[in-house]
């Protein structure tokens, strides 16, 4: 995986009171969808808050998030999580400008 | 790479006006040096707003990242980029609890 015109998008989700698991599990359910141009996320459990969960999404490229998360499916998963969600997502969107991956050839 | 005990970073910063490409140049520098434990790392520039850089960070565990950190070549390359940030950075720490990943095997 290379920067190269790759998108990336970063979220930041705060959990009903005790609901942060089961929001990683639904955040995890819609990773298992593999979202075609989807290429690589990490799902934080904020050490400092005990309710906070943060995600950083790497794309191929913005059209295909685009269209991809437009999907049915993806649209469905999303509402799953917003159900656990306790006030409104806060995120935004990057180039990715630099990568580093010790796994990467 | 998978999620278990992994630690991670994120931070933003905002680049005085005009300098992001260079933040971004000097963020570069800093992954060049291969810190030990640190597996993976996105660079991100914010589509809307042309001064603002995010960053995620995984490695390999949360004592490699405090040991590290303290080097004297990462507190170098790190006193480099404070040159050119606006304000101080914001961010937090967390555990990953899922990682998603098309490249790994």
């Amino acid at each position: 995986m290379t920067a190269d015109g790759r998108f990336s998008v970063y979220g930041k989700m705060t959990a009903k009171a005790g609901q942060r698991d089961e929001l990683v599990a639904r955040l995890a359910d819609l990773l298992r969808l593999d979202t075609p141009g989807l290429e690589w996320c990490s799902v934080n459990a904020t050490l400092e808050d005990p309710d906070t969960v943060w995600i950083t999404e790497i794309w191929s490229d913005k059209a295909t998030h685009d269209t991809e998360t437009r999907s049915e499916a993806v649209v469905a998963a999303t509402a799953r999580l917003m159900e656990l969600v306790a006030a409104p997502p806060e995120g935004c969107y990057g180039r990715v400008a630099h990568l580093h991956d010790v796994h990467a050839g």
